[in-house]
């Protein structure tokens, strides 16, 4: 697996789990699940942080040596969203930024947009910009096509659990891109994770079925395993699925047991 | 989890993942695929074995210390079931059986009637019987009430790669029983294990999903993870569903972002 | 549509939906609610009827001009069933009935072992059989086998609402029978219906889904259209699915549009 | 129903089934298929038209009293859509519009940028305008922000027959919305246009999956009837959906049969 790494704007990741740090009951628990989780890379609502408190989520991210990747959460409207940007890179040093432009608050689902506005001015200023899109294969590939370094299309709302409730639409989004595609908002559980692997993704971003579990260490290390799994799945070629029953030898032809034999 | 152990009928297994050895295109590729699965039990049809052959899948699993489950596989009756077993029991020395009537060679779907026979007959005569059997809640019920060890419904026709077609059916036969609930037949790839284990199987059989995959190592690696994060997500406790989208935060109330804060 | 009539047993019916009348807030609302629903046939639970009771359920039938089909609900074995067939056939004068052995009361589910059993021993005894069965295709081809006049598999359990978990059972049941196959229980609106009848069902049969209903009388149209429809857009072979979009013309080749001809 | 019928801006309809003319065989089995449809509302492709042309498609909806709805098939921006949409205009003497924006000739899933500025531009001068959208709730709500008459999003894409995807963006945009909600595209049989108007859609549009089906006149037929059929089945109130089966009658205190009685 050395050889098979998560590539996003020329930077690799060891890991396909991208994990955000909302919804945790505490920071422990928040640094414990992300430990299990082997993530490399982790989200910060940047309007929800701020970078100088001591005991913060960053301090977490820095001594377990995993990337933070601000995001611009509770924005509503492009400018809201590259200003949030700004602040972020010039606070955190970093030019990455998970691009979130919602709606509106109760259904949390991207302004298509104010997105793609903000996404185009975002790379035009030199930003590395993976954007939290619907699953619509066409704003999808605008996305990409202004410059956007991956694009995160939701498999359903935000905190829902629902899963990818239009795994047609990923398969078009994937056959499509250029870059990876990476579900974002959605899982609920493990399957979820690995069935996304499965339709292409490249990687996985999930907070809230994490740290809202009953027991996010035991779903932080499910997690894991399942983008491990299905990422493993989607190179190993499945078998075609079929209408009918097929033996997995055949019926006819049979060897005849021999009870005389002795047992090994 | 050390202290997550598979139990049937007494026996302890470290790995949720029962393999079957049909379908392979090689000795080599099988005994591969088995090491990397971490399997600890393995089926054998015993009509198409010949224990006393040298170079025989039995000598692979004796040699990676797998324990041998013989099947009834290709018995349509009964009594063909019931002698293949005994027959199973002498040459190769367990009197656990992995249990197979179907009723004909198109469907290979198990033939309900002769299966509960056949299951009343071996548990009498002291088998441990693990029986191949549809997704009907009441028939594993009954499988259950005559003593079988686990019973192991099928999610989709042998070989179809269909996966668990009828979950609902999963739900109802994991809440009402004592023995383990084994999902056999159907999946294809790795998040229809880990959907198995979500649902309250206590493990899952597969064979040509991995052997006939296009690279069964690489299936088989990734059936081993998606067994155990399907069972840890099964134990953290999902999230539940939500129709409307759940902010991982509050929305109101965000602490206000300081860009005159330095970088951490 | 005069010449697609269902046919059972050589008896012809204009309707493919059959009623039950189980769930009614009132004789009022059943006796509206079969009349706009145009069944030709219902069912009757002789363990809940009195025959000689005046303003009975049955008299409703009778004015109505609809057959009464006994059922054997509440009994769970089949014994209790074929004594209350044999008690129905002498009190309502029909050899018809639909027979339902279930095995517990809290799932309602059908007992495959007493089924057959019960299903062989009336049609030896002259009786025409309709069976409520599980959805399993062994079973219902059994049931075929032992000489039943139709095959009625559930697509949920009971009043459940669920619709066809299974639609892949119901193509596996319709594509090897020679008797109709008729949806028993589950249908909880008026797509499930359609859904039945356009994987081959002949009929479609149930209860509460209109009685229930909060309008039952707007549900019995509901259902009585949705039947129709199902049946016609079986009849009428469906366009294929793609998995790419296809234009309903060449997109080349468009004729100019002239904006100086005149209106039509 | 004479009370129920379906209303967009302000102009009435009896029937719920919005037809299209694309993918028939002749005229004459469209013009069959139409009738029995019984819609009162058609789409016609303006640049594959010429109003002026004896023997067209427009003089079939002439003369069998069914409104003609322009669209602006073809049309990959919103220049090209609001040229179309005027002299349709002027052609035919209407200022209802069928706006269809798509991406590309392979997916032909709308634009969603091109799409909003053509509808904002065509609402200002003065047109009724019906939006061909993706299934995207923010999307739909900004339509109806700019004045659309009405919301069209698609299940699947155009001539796929796959249905509706994602029933649970259906659901979001219907209880949002406060213009109709056609389900538009992705239709390939009788119950996904009944499971449109059950998720509360008022109305749904097609073309080939009648005008390609084997037998247009059958298929016409069937959608008309599943439409009323959905259309019922919402209005009358499903039962909701349960886990655990439910009898129609309490299987306790089951009264006598009476085997004595007289039959009626």
């Amino acid at each position: 697996m050395a050889d098979d790494r998560l590539v996003i704007a020329g930077r690799e990741f060891g890991s396909r789990l991208i994990m955000g740090t909302g919804g945790a009951p505490s920071l422990e628990v928040l640094e414990q699940a992300l430990r299990i989780s082997g993530t490399e890379l982790t989200t910060v609502a940047m309007r929800r942080v701020n970078p100088a408190a001591r005991g913060s989520v960053l301090e977490v991210l820095q001594r377990n040596g995993i990337d933070v990747l601000p995001n611009t959460a509770g924005c509503f409207t492009a400018g809201e969203a590259v200003l949030t940007a700004r602040l972020a890179r010039e606070a955190l040093g970093t030019d990455w930024v998970k691009l979130e432009v919602v709606a509106d608050e109760r259904t949390l689902l991207p302004d298509p947009v104010e997105l793609l506005d903000a996404a185009e001015t975002l790379v035009d200023d030199g930003f590395t910009v993976l954007p939290y899109t619907n699953d619509d294969p066409v704003l999808a590939r605008k996305l990409e096509d202004v410059g956007c370094a991956a694009v995160m299309p939701l498999g359903s709302p935000i905190g829902s659990g629902l899963g990818i409730r239009n795994p047609h639409n990923f398969q078009l989004i994937v056959e499509q891109a250029g870059v990876p595609v990476i579900l974002d908002a959605g899982a609920g559980t493990a399957s979820d994770a690995a069935l996304a692997m499965e339709l292409g993704c490249a990687a996985v971003m999930l907070a809230t079925a994490v740290t809202r579990a009953q027991e996010p260490a035991l779903m932080a290390e499910a997690m894991r395993k399942a983008v491990e799994a299905g990422r493993l799945a989607h190179r190993a070629g499945r078998i075609p699925r079929r209408f009918h029953a097929e033996a997995s030898s055949p019926m006819s032809g049979r060897a005849q047991f021999d009870p005389e034999a002795p047992a090994f």
